[in-house]
């Protein structure tokens, strides 16, 4: 996983509505009536998700988990109908990083093999430094006060004593600002595909990056001289953090040394698979809910990605033998995906979305991602009537709305969704560039109670099934929650009459995006002539459309309707999404289409492109940067009026 | 109208088979049938075509052209059950010029304005001259030998002696290189939308061009002095045509004399309307069938557009009666639109689909085009079982057949359809920036009795009521005929149960493009380690998957099936085209994403980016344009690949 955890990330407007519960249209067949018409009018069967619910077992999952279910995971999609392997030739990079502390100003001073401030390797890439400030390479590591609530000790505070990271564990990453194969840039990476030259790759790092323990970070850290750095700088170690500017301490044993960097990054063709299996629908196979997981780890990965495969198998375990015993067949075709490579970009699945781009924009209702399932400690985050671990009365829900709400105009107080606007996990290819509504589900700690950002051992050597069966879930009815709920979600997104999905949600949250830009851009625009009336008369006529549509399903019975007409609906419902797509709004970001959800450098919430356009325009003062900045907003304007359109009266 | 007139063309894949024509499913309703169920099975209504067919009424047509239809269209389009306008500011350049005899080599002798050989207009644009071999300006005129069949005289052979064009006739055009309002690329032209400077505007020429009549160009050309110009370059005149080179002749009176072009052009922003009508669909009101002609004309164009706008208000006429008299409704919605701005470069049609670019995306069943309906002297090319102007007994789908016909491998003689690889009309962003099934319909003369390219008064002032009625189409019978068969193509779109595509002919003419493909560029592809067999494997896929969904059509009673099978079916022969689409295929070049009718140089047969890749790598031998060529040619196997996805079974 490379994202900072979402709370409950729950992606674009897929909102499940829990009320949407139609009753089922039982049909007392007379002799004319053509067989399928109950088929078409069947809704979701709540005994048989309860009857998902209870099979469950904790203890499969356990077990998934201590087998290496990454490595299994190819044999146990058998459970389900039909699966097959993938293969993709990919591009990966082994460069890694995250950046939590970095002290690069010692490698600024510090002076890297010919003392020229250059950096050369084997390939001679890189030969003069392309980062800022003249760096020439990055120290990377995780500060205890960071990930361990300031624990350091090895000898009764970090694991195996408890869940804290020990002094040599090593987060890793990748530090990819594009996502997917960097080499076949919106073409499946087959054997013959065309690759870029390597020397046109973007979207990587231009300097060395190397992360380190935190025990090595801290033999280095408090040496350094120079002024002391601000106090957000400062760290769990026993020392005042400098800048180090220039060098060691005049003190220091270290004084007039260099740090030397030893590099063994590599760059290769590699093969991955992605591991597919389906469930075929019944009455409408050409509609797909889509569940996936990554299957490759940094070091063992017990609990990302394994955690969320582990949950993934039982899943298919369960529902799998519901069809096999005939008990139960989805009304839309669900597909299972093991993802390769995804810690080195998101690459496997991202791959997947351009090979089978045609047909998974015609035909996806919905992405459901979980791949880390239970990075847990309490409980806070899951859904609907599912129980939480270790209580016979608390729904997740209820559990959910408690630690981690908002108040809604419409609806008052309800569990808080967060937004999928980043490239964090295997969720992005399909919501940023599918526009296919997406969700990430992953049950979470108690963040009242620790300061730590993420589980320790993320991306550690440390992240083991002894890490996880002690100290993240021991029993195992965390991932059972996650399992069954991810179950849920997923039944009801394929057996549903009525897509669980609420477009006037998506309504609120472009006002929510509306009001700010208003207030952040609203004279700076009028200043260069550039008006945000029509953006405002936009977001009013998708509102109003929005709410056009909740009235027409509230007005209909849809389950005495003609099937077509549902499916209108539905299709408006699973289209919203791709209406906001835009291929050519942001041309040098590769797979970022969604003018809503893409990511920003601006950090504020609301529209992106927007914001980024405004953001430089008021830096630089460039007629060329006011222009970009009306074009995004020209852009913004056109998808949310084809948003609108594509909810609206149908004609 | 802006192409070379396409002999019946008819766009994609877009082939009404005449038989697939299934037999109403009654059903015997029982008292527990709900009543869609009769709806949603209900075929094409054959007794209704034939109603439609014999209410179609020349002399409306006649006054509809008599009264200048163009203009009336806006009131006339109330026929139809719902109509607006839609205003748009659009940049509308005046720039004009087609290429058929240009004798440019006089302008480069001749000297303007500075002598320099460089040409200020007032706003100091193409202050150089950026054209090839330094022209600095274009007069363009049509031969007598390309239009009137040599015919000159204004005293007994041209109009209005007959329908040949007079020695003043003037044919201007556009010469825009890309299509759509060139100030508001991808963006809807509306009041706010963001234009970039006027400076930036790619795709018209960089010269002024001036379109003069043959009389001028006769005192002009047959003075040139210099070599003679190759045969294909004489035409009617009775004198040697010479390059010029340099100037007129020593014995000329023009000798030692320049031409002085005095250009009037300017830019302007101006608004235009598109007229838009809709017969809303009773049982699927979320697909669309749209029926389109522009509305603008140079000078009177009583034929280009106005014969066709005459032929779409009978049939909105015609229909809108059926509709008022509650004796039908289409199954699926008609969107009539009159669109403006045409002859600027496919303007409104153009801005009208990035304005609604989602909706008509997801719901575009198929474009029908005809804004000439008939530069007819004899019949050639129609539909179905529409009979010939002035037969009892000849359809015309037999006429077409006799005059203009191909072999199919699969089945034998067939009329021959053109394809649509242009940006010759309105149909342009709907299949090249959409992806929406296009068929452009014209009704034309036997071309074994004229060399004329098109009816001679094309795009002159001569293009009056007058000529049409007496020299094209006496007693309006040939426009009768393309009424009928474009109400009847209509409303099979618009009512047949099964959509009437046979997607088995685009898997012909892949392998038609193929072939050539692989006769041209094999050996020169492997010789830089560029395999063709993958592009083979690709169209195989195809083959094989359209022949998977033709058998499992001939093996369903589709009225018998659920609707959602029958939708699921539509879905797959609608999205056809669009999954053709690739939005970063050719970045330079506005509009056309289509990978497989894009407009392309080379000429070839076959598919157009690696022609045109191909045919660049081999004239410049650059290691960059033969990496291109590789790109072309796996952005082209993908979406073969993808199109075989959305053919192939569902899940």
């Amino acid at each position: 996983m490379l994202k900072k955890v979402l709370l409950g990330s729950l992606g674009a407007a897929l909102v499940l509505t829990a009320g949407i519960l139609l009753g089922h249209f039982a049909i007392q067949k007379g002799s004319t009536t053509p067989d399928w018409v109950m088929d078409v009018t069947q809704d979701v069967n709540e005994a048989l998700i309860q009857k998902f619910i209870a099979e469950v077992d904790n203890i499969a999952i356990q077990e998934n988990l201590r087998s290496d279910a990454g490595y299994q995971s190819i044999n146990l999609l058998n459970q389900i109908r039909r699966c097959w392997k993938l293969y993709q030739c990919l591009y990966i990079s082994f460069f890694s990083s995250l950046i939590f502390h970095i002290f690069f100003y010692l490698l600024k001073q510090g002076k890297y093999s010919d003392s020229q401030g250059k950096y050369s390797d084997s390939q001679g890439k890189y030969s003069d430094s392309q980062a800022p400030y003249g760096v020439i390479g990055v120290l990377v590591y995780t500060d205890p006060w960071d990930i361990n609530d300031g624990k350091m000790s090895d000898t009764n505070e970090t694991y195996p004593y408890s869940w804290y990271m020990p002094p040599s564990g090593v987060e890793r990453g990748s530090f990819n600002t594009h996502y997917g194969d960097l080499l076949t840039p919106y073409l499946a990476a087959k054997d013959d595909t065309y690759r870029i030259p390597a020397k046109n790759i973007t979207g990587i790092p231009p300097i060395p990056t190397q992360p380190i323990g935190f025990e090595d970070a801290y033999t280095l850290i408090c040496e350094l001289g120079g002024e002391p750095a601000p106090s957000e700088w400062q760290g769990a170690f026993n020392c005042t953090y400098n800048f180090g500017g220039p060098g060691f301490k005049p003190t220091s044993n270290f004084n007039n040394s260099d740090v030397k960097l030893d590099i063994y990054n590599r760059e290769e063709l590699k093969n991955s698979a992605n591991v597919m299996g389906v469930i075929q629908g019944s009455v409408e196979p050409d509609r797909y809910v889509i569940y996936g997981n990554h299957r490759d780890s940094w070091v063992h990965g017990a609990i990302d990605p394994s955690s969320g495969t582990s949950v993934m198998l039982e899943v298919t375990r369960v529902l799998g033998r519901m069809v096999k015993q005939g008990k139960w067949r989805p009304r839309r075709s669900i597909i299972f995906g093991s993802w390769g490579a995804e810690e080195f970009g998101l690459i496997g699945s991202t791959e997947y979305t351009e090979e089978y781009y045609s047909k998974l924009s015609e035909r996806s209702v919905a992405y459901i991602n979980v791949d880390i399932a239970k990075p847990s400690l309490w409980c806070l985050f899951a859904f609907l009537k599912v129980k939480t671990p270790g209580s016979d009365s608390t729904s997740v829900y209820d559990n959910w709305i408690r630690y981690f709400n908002r108040t809604s105009p419409a609806y008052g107080v309800i569990p808080n969704v967060g937004f999928l606007t980043g490239a964090g996990s295997d969720y992005a290819a399909f919501i940023h560039f599918l526009g296919i509504t997406s969700m990430d589900i992953s049950y979470t700690y108690d963040r009242t109670k620790t300061r730590a950002r993420i589980y320790p051992a993320y991306h550690t050597a440390y992240d083991t099934f002894d890490y996880a069966s002690k100290f993240i879930d021991p029993g195992f009815t965390s991932h059972q929650t996650v399992a069954r709920t991810a179950g849920n979600v997923l039944m009801r997104l394929a057996d549903s009459l009525l897509l669980p999905f609420n477009c006037s949600d998506y309504a609120e949250t472009l006002e929510g995006y509306l009001n700010k830009a208003m207030e952040l851009y609203t004279d700076g625009l009028a200043a260069h002539m550039i008006s945000i009336e029509p953006l405002q008369t936009a977001v009013r006529n998708f509102r109003s459309a929005a709410a056009r549509l909740d009235q027409l399903i509230r007005d209909s019975n849809l389950a005495d309707e003609t099937p077509l007409k549902v499916r209108r609906i539905n299709d408006q419902l699973m289209l919203l999404d791709r209406a906001f797509l835009d291929p050519v709004a942001f041309p040098d970001r590769y797979g970022f289409r969604h003018v809503i959800w893409a990511s920003s450098k601006a950090g504020q919430p609301t529209f992106p492109g927007l914001a980024d356009a405004y953001t430089r325009a008021t830096s630089t003062g460039l007629d060329s940067d006011w222009k970009e900045a009306h074009r995004q907003l020209s852009i913004l304007i056109q998808a949310i009026q084809g948003a609108a359109h594509t909810l609206g009266d149908v004609i």
